[in-house]
């Protein structure tokens, strides 16, 4: 061990990019790639054109990107008034903060908040990994709870209690997705009860990176709350997960302290034009959602056929599936042996916290994938 | 002031980006941009119809970048090699590591060698400003100290008991820069010796941003030193700004660290096939450095006509210019002075630590710049 590195990271396991992102093996392979809640679809040729065209004539490579990002900003603030149908105190361009996808935000967060031994981190699992394992690369302590087995409500008193007794440090923010990932609900009006009902010393983050297919949101509640933020981000519906683009929507005090934060020029020119563009066409692009919600549901209603399986309602682009069986050794046995099943056939998905989560492809993705799960658990034994 | 943010951040200044980053206005009235030592030269039409049909014909824009960098890491370690003639113990993939600009590996080095109170950085001003910023955002302290005024050498007794003389916490990186901005001297003899002579506890950063302008590089010690890590960028001499790539080369431990302090997705993948275009036509664009060199030799040897301006030897596409002036109180007046008149008649240039950087541009940019400069002097009184 280098003797000049934190003594703690030694011990610490990173994300694991999907299997596919390492080589060009899933691609040649032609795997249906379902592990990472993508978009099945790259944006239309036009736009695609329309983009390198942008690049060839108006982008200089040699150039530094704006690092203000006003136009873009100006672009998301119109989009989440829009979103939100805020009509009465709308968001500005004040209100916003961009970064190289959600995880620089996330981390941005983590580092105006909870540094220095000031703060610890609250996580409800099974959830997104990322807040977890980028509060540890900090060296920030995470406290976890669980969740309601049936409809992955956190627990809340569990919750309640966590921040009553973490003292050393005080728990300084709360993570929640909504919906979440990888169990596909939104939160519950319990849940928001709850998160309205905490300490304004607390920062709230909602993580609405898959608002697009759910539609529910509480932008409209950040006026009352300075302390709530929410992410969103153009890598899932707005399909520009190649080009790294999230958002903050958050009081302009807290705005003003993740741009202290942030990389001074922390997003390419490219990826900036990009995400201009996808506002531009935001019509076309979130026209494909339906057809999206509408395979979801059949997805769902065929794996309801198997009494062996448990699939709950997803509010979205992504399914969370389970096994029942007598013992939980045999489930992961169970579970282990599908994922395997389905990526010897053909098909990527994501094996999380004693799930299953599988992305909502295009039709034929998801036809063969349904074919595979039922051969799958025809040759199971639970 | 919000209360869940780090008391310390409020009084934090923030990284400026360059006057033009956050309008249009400096490209729409046509200013020479000579204040960020960008390369004058876009990439060439040819390159930059590549680099656009690649984006159409195989980028998948709504899939995410490759997260692990493997054939991009090739390609580096072939050039660091072939750039430092490095025959006998060749650097590999394995010895590379890659961020979004050299900025967020830098925060990557920080968070992995000082974070909770465990470690201190020195710097030697005036040099990269964005050290002490990330390292002051990460709740880091910072331990500067001088450099010689005639050669911009560190003071290097001031560095060796600054270093025996921080306890709580010790100073655990040391960040050079080679050759310096905003001073572009290269590292002399005494001080890599010193460099050499520091203990293996301590992380030496060298920041090779302008390497290719220099071709002077410690990169061939590096296997003789597992402390020293060396940053090189796509920013300057490979004109890709805009794209915001910069990488690292170290010790397989030390790079096994930074991947998993990094983002997992931390580059998007049109930034990804440019730095690759820009490496594989590599002789193409690095032959624009002889012109370089020679306007910057044409410019000192024009300006040091001028008995009251300093302009000292420049290993960089920069130079740094002060005047001379009885008391300090009129040089920083009249650096204020030029500063403000080179702008107004249409060039801009940065006003660093009691001198200017002027960026080595075009020959027509160069050549206006210098007949500012002259009108600017011959209507002050030193």
């Amino acid at each position: 061990m280098l003797p000049f590195i934190r003594s703690d990271l030694a011990q610490f396991t990173a994300y694991k990019p999907h299997p596919s992102s390492d080589n060009a093996e899933a691609v040649e392979t032609k795997f249906d790639r379902l592990d990472t809640n993508e978009s099945p679809d790259d944006l239309p040729p036009e736009l695609k054109e329309k983009l390198a065209w942008t690049y060839q004539q108006v982008i200089e490579t040699n150039r530094y990107p704006d690092g203000g990002h006003e136009t873009l900003k100006q672009a998301i603030a119109q989009y989440v008034n829009e979103s939100a149908a805020l009509s009465s105190s709308p968001i500005t361009s004040g209100n916003i903060s961009v970064g190289n996808g959600s995880d620089e935000l996330i981390r941005s967060l983590l580092i105006a908040t909870c540094l220095g031994g000031e703060g610890s981190i609250l996580v409800a699992n099974p959830t997104f990994s990322m807040y977890a394992i980028l509060a540890k690369t900090l060296g920030i302590p995470v406290v976890e709870v669980g969740r309601n087995d049936s409809n992955f409500e956190i627990d809340l008193p569990a919750a309640q209690s966590a921040i009553a007794q973490t003292q050393i440090p005080p728990i300084r923010v709360v993570f929640v997705v909504h919906p979440n990932s990888p169990t596909a609900n939104c939160l519950t009006a319990a849940e928001v009860a709850w998160l309205r009902s905490l300490s304004t010393d607390i920062l709230v983050v909602i993580d609405e990176a898959y608002f697009e297919f759910s539609q529910n949101s509480l932008v409209g509640e950040l006026a009352q709350h300075p302390n709530w933020v929410i992410l969103r981000t153009f890598s899932k519906a707005f399909r520009l997960a190649a080009l790294r683009v999230g958002y903050c929507v958050a009081h302009p005090d807290a705005i003003a302290i993740l741009e202290k934060v942030r990389l001074p020029y922390n997003l390419p020119s490219f990826s900036i034009a990009a995400a201009l563009l996808a506002l531009q066409n935001r019509q076309l692009l979130l026209n494909s959602i339906a057809q999206t919600l509408t395979e979801r549901d059949q997805l769902i209603a065929a794996l309801k056929q198997y009494p062996n399986l448990q699939v709950t309602a997803s509010d979205a682009n992504f399914i969370y599936l389970r096994v029942t069986s007598n013992d939980s050794n045999s489930q992961v046995t169970v579970l282990k042996s599908i994922h395997q099943q389905l990526r010897n056939s053909g098909t990527l998905v994501r094996l999380l916290n004693g799930g299953l989560r599988i992305t909502i492809g295009s039709k034929a993705e998801n036809a063969r994938t349904l074919n595979r799960l039922q051969a799958a658990v025809a040759n199971l034994h639970f």
